[in-house]
């Protein structure tokens, strides 16, 4: 809950969302509930420093919010990461991102939790949702039968595909498309101009069932679910967990910060997220 | 050319493609005849027998053809195997399927080559044209800079993007969808009722000149290019590409060739690819 003292005073400025629709937020802030509700006892305070927790641009045309909580070491979890980034555009209107992503340790080898939602226009929408794998699926033909073909995660994209403003959506980055699991949403959504109505309703009707289902399915049968992982594998783990880190932040947040935030902010906010994985 | 003694008789059959019309036809001989005269001095004749070289089922309502020709030890390819089966529907109409692969051997870590196409219909083609990566792109984002960011392999799967009758295509079975690239062309193409000639002007004028420009670097890049492959790498090299090899025959050819041409022939046919396989 908002009063969890264990979650740190930022928890609130990032549980607002304030600059999206309110279907939009609903979505944000009932996922980030059921992780924390879920796996609230395993995780430590939020202790980001205050103007990392929130930050914005000098002129005031962006603002964001991030929240991380590491993982007890004895727990499944190396952190969870929840972000949201209010940009005004030029053109006016205004690019909204929210996104929660989390990442387990090395003592299973289930996949990770992604969800991005990129609102560029009222009327347009990038959802990226998937549970990533941490191992090479073509090599490990029975980890791809385990945690995709057997939880008939493809039967999500599917209900989703069949809604007629939704497209497959192809990542800029080729190492996006990689880090992605063979049942991955990749989607853009439009609708008809001025149809903002039918936006919010396609995310409360269609994307947040969905989205919650393959929560639910996470934290079922990854957060929680029983792995054996031998010593190697751990190394192998680790080794492919910290490159995907590396690379995803690289990708996401490396050119962007800078160009939206300026040089000062987003040297302190990488930095900030810098230490926090290294240090798990 | 046709005369080649080295390539045996069957490849007369392969290379007649007799039920496809001639901008498709012309279009696989042409990728067939790139890829043996590039390579053809590091290419074993083919050695299949007779009966699998072609075939067809008991009241002739499937025939099919199959050509492998191994790799020199001395050289970088492992084999390629190209193939077209022709079934007829119970509903009328046919199905016409086919497909040149080519894998390299532990040597080299380049990517493989791949082009598939499924005609279902006079108006509907799915297409299948990739270079399949060795390695987890995931864990070795060099590989992937070198081999697809830097080739711009990508600007192919675009050009083909454009055109109105493309849609992207996504394989029923989830292992087909890793083992592809994040350049992969997976689309389906499909014309208006009637529209034939709209079909084969896409495949003469699109799908021929991309999948030409994709084999040629497949040629230039990987089958010719020079890559240092260590004793340990070539060990999962190895590993990695027998996994594919087999997941992928079995997916492909393990339930459609005994439903198509009976129990016996499939057994026949596939006993020989797989002693291919393992003998290389």
């Amino acid at each position: 809950s908002h009063m969890d003292p264990q979650s740190g005073g930022g928890r609130n400025k990032f549980m607002e969302f304030p600059y999206v629709s309110d279907p939009h937020r609903d979505l944000m802030v009932e996922l980030v509930s059921m992780v924390e509700t879920r796996l609230g006892s395993y995780l430590l305070p939020s202790n980001l420093p205050p103007d990392v927790q929130y930050y914005q641009n000098q002129n005031g045309t962006a603002h964001a919010s991030l929240h991380i909580r590491s993982g007890l070491k004895s727990s499944t979890i190396d952190f969870i990461l929840g972000s949201w980034i209010h940009f005004e555009l030029p053109s006016g209107g205004a690019l909204n991102i929210t996104s929660l992503s989390a990442y387990l340790n090395t003592s299973t080898d289930a996949p990770n939790f992604l969800i991005e939602l990129i609102r560029s226009s009222p009327t347009s929408l990038v959802l990226i949702l998937d549970l990533p794998p941490r191992k090479d699926l073509v090599l490990h033909p029975e980890y791809l039968h385990t945690f995709y073909e057997d939880s008939q995660l493809d039967k999500q994209r599917q209900l989703l595909e069949k809604i007629p403003e939704v497209r497959p959506y192809f990542s800029s980055s080729l190492y996006i498309r990689c880090v992605v699991s063979p049942t991955a949403i990749l989607v853009s959504i439009d609708t008809e101009a001025g149809r903002t109505d039918r936006m919010e309703e396609i995310i409360q009707d269609h994307v947040s069932p969905i989205a919650k289902e393959v929560i639910g399915m996470w934290l079922d049968r990854c957060a929680c679910g029983e792995r054996e992982v031998g010593e190697s594998e751990r190394a192998y783990l680790g080794k492919r967990d910290q490159v995907i880190k590396r690379k995803t932040i690289e990708i996401d947040l490396g050119s962007n910060l800078p160009r939206l935030f300026g040089e000062e902010v987003a040297a302190r906010v990488l930095g900030a997220i810098q230490r926090k994985l290294d240090k798990v």
